[in-house]
């Protein structure tokens, strides 16, 4: 594929320096670049690579007005980038249509142009709709809907009941539905309380390799438009995650906690059950939140308490020791004033 | 289905007030109950919820003895409800027999009323009892048993020679008896240590999706009976957990640790190898176990300590820095008392 | 199988104590051990453990001289004894040939001697190379090379454009090459980053159950020769691990970090992105790491410190709340202090 540059340009909604009519064949980064391909630079302390690149157009920021180079001037190179990045490099959907292999129930209602791999099991009254893309090993269980444009990883495992949306990415490995977490004692035995819910999983969520989303006990575990969840991330039963969250790798949330939209909980944080987390929170990496948290404001540590006080916090801590052997010095000395003072008194 | 109040609250152990004769339809929380269903109220704090649901029944605590509805009082509203749950939303089994897609070695011995999906491998010299449920993409390898009436999800991997009791659950994703994580060091190369031991898995356990039990170096990897286990837990060779106890989401067991019955070890919880945690003991979620627990008691933080002192610990956490201020202020306060002191010292 | 106790003193490069011509027919650990089998003892503080085995030989450090039992005496007892272990109980590979079932492209390349189970899927163009075994429910992506003697469990993923090396095992559930996580903000909406790199995994690396090594986004993620990966590990987009390091359960690395040679990260250990960790180091387990490490030496903690610095600071921690006490009380003291001397100045 080779686009002219003012076309790309124009594509990202870019302000053009240089040679419109000049070609551009690939993308790459910038230090991979070779002549005939675009590259970014997002990070301003990253500029003087301007003159190191091979690349024979650079997309920058608008405070860049002048380099040896063809130049798109973005609101944001990052993004500009992205979909000059995709324009070249993602394929678009090619139906390769229905395994004769696959085992799909007769009941089950299938969309047009789809691609559904060997050892594909679809159960009963499913509906998997318009280009849904099936890989190999993947399960969809009775009474599920798979939206338009979906794809399906391999190996993935839905349970019965789930409901996903349009243009849903599910990695491999993925476990949507299976039972929630929940017992009751009668005496030391562990009795199962049924899970008897349901997934939903709306429109344009990714859900990385391995990670696993629980059915709810009653009602539903609801993951919302545009969530974005990484590899071996644990949801639980009932839990709600709000439009655009992005959950990083091996996140855990326990059981009916509600997450707010446009929220980032980063890697292997684990929040606790029945909590709500506001909009906009942000959540450090290994953070522990045991309780609700609200909006707008970032978080770290175990118990999660506001990220500057976390910050000051562990600061501090290596010198704990030291502060300790300061404090049993001061109480000698202390001590010592006091008895010399008290003998001062009676001297007197 | 549609069973009188009356024997509902037989079935539980219940007493009832009201009409026996009701008619109860179905189950549902109390927020959702509709007239002809029953729910129930165990924490006395959502009592005043009796007055605004809509469900025609309630279970509740022996200490409620009136209301506007009818009521059952059993001596665990919680474990009642569950009773009546799955009494009225789980389905019996139905055995659905064997696809012939399915891949069964000859040498394998299967016993009767069971349901076999497509895509299933079943090796040499197994043995699957009655009852017995394996979905689509499970494979059993040679020498292993699966117990009566056990349900292995889609996509549960049982590596060669692993004993699975009756009555358990693995939901999809599980791997049981991949080799454990044993390397000796000749030079710089990690040398594998062969892994020929097994997994044993009780009755009644279940664990959750993609959780992984590795088996024994030598010996074995045991989950004792009544053991639930979330999910993406990870056990490692030659672990035993004791009977009933509870292992949440995300969990680690380090090698050859021995867990005691009844414990709990919440979300993300790590136990390192070699330790032995005794009987009811409960660790906090994200704590650090890396020695020995004695049993009865409940610990938290990393390294683990008990409860309470943790709780204080992390309550003074964010004063440290705050703390350290007033030390480095007292320590020059006392400084100028001592040459204060001194230099009257000196002027006597 | 039996060998004759000579046989396995040259085989293990140890030097013999008795009969050279007993004769050795199993392998076991020192409790388990019966007469006809041999053992070890690595760990000196063992060593009464001689007298009470009913082994009928002990492989042993040099500096063990003399015992009743016959000895074989080796630099590495450990080491010595996992490759009799290995010799004795580790079958040598038996190709099992491909099943018709399996699908395989007519476009790829397969070597000899091969074992591929049902339920496999093999893409355009892969290269299987020679005594490659792959079992059921294994997917290999197109344009994926799997090199000579390497095994791939059941329900493995393998994107395409994946290359793995010789001798690499990968566990149950192991996801290899789902895409990175890596997304721009287009006001609030989530904007997916292709990641159209690969995974590289070198020889001798084995890969545990369920674990996930994300496609680099441009470029490629490598896993060095020799690494070792636990269960349950997450290697993000654009990470590279050096030869011989030791991953294990539970930890996660995010993007674009550099791993180097002989690392072991300990369970659960969260390292941060765009980082790296030097030659030999080692981080205690759940640590998180949020800057890179310099080379040789031991860390703790999140943040990581110096594994002593971190060793003294969590045993200060319990006594935080007291010292909170003393100092309080050291404030009032000295405050009565300066008050009595300041009187004292008046009175004057």
């Amino acid at each position: 594929m080779k686009k002219k540059l003012s076309e790309l340009a124009e594509y990202v909604g870019g302000t053009l320096i240089g040679d419109g009519d000049a070609e551009i064949s690939g993308v790459a980064s910038i230090d991979d670049a070779r002549p005939g391909e675009i590259t970014f630079i997002a990070n301003p302390k990253y500029l003087r690579k301007l003159g190191e690149t091979s690349a024979s157009a650079v997309i920058v920021s608008k405070e860049v007005t002048t380099a040896d180079k063809f130049l798109i001037r973005a609101a944001n190179p990052h993004l500009a980038f992205v979909k000059i990045l995709t324009l070249f490099l993602v394929k678009p959907y090619q139906p390769k249509g229905i395994d004769p292999s696959a085992q799909i129930s007769p009941t089950a209602q299938l969309g047009k142009d789809l691609t559904i791999y060997p050892y594909v099991y679809i159960g009963d009254r499913c509906r998997i709709e318009d280009r849904v893309a099936l890989y190999p090993g993947v399960y969809v269980g009775g009474d599920s809907v798979i939206g338009e444009d979906s794809v399906l990883h391999p190996n993935v495992s839905v349970y019965s009941g789930s409901v996903i949306g349009k243009r849903v990415i599910l990695h491999s490995g993925v476990v949507i539905g299976a039972d929630g977490f929940g017992f009751v004692k009668e005496g030391k035995t562990n009795v199962k309380i049924p899970q008897v819910g349901r997934v939903i999983i709306e429109d344009d969520v990714e859900v990385g390799a391995n990670s696993t989303i629980d059915r709810a006990a009653l009602g539903q575990t609801i993951i919302r438009r545009g969530v974005k969840i990484d590899n071996l991330v644990q949801v639980a039963h009932n839990v709600e995650i709000g439009e655009d969250s992005i959950i990083v790798a091996q996140v855990g949330i326990a059981g009916s906690t509600k997450i707010g939209k446009n929220v980032i909980l980063a890697g292997q944080v684990g929040v606790g059950g029945h909590i709500e987390i506001g909009d906009n929170v942000q959540v450090g990496g290994q953070s522990g939140v045991g309780q609700s948290l609200p909006s707008n404001q970032a978080y770290s540590g175990n118990p999660a308490m506001p990220h500057r006080e976390w910050l000051r916090t562990v600061m501090t801590l290596p010198k704990l020791p030291g502060m300790r052997k300061i404090l049993t010095d001061i109480e000698t000395r202390l001590k010592k004033m006091e008895e010399a003072i008290s003998l001062k008194e009676k001297e007197k």
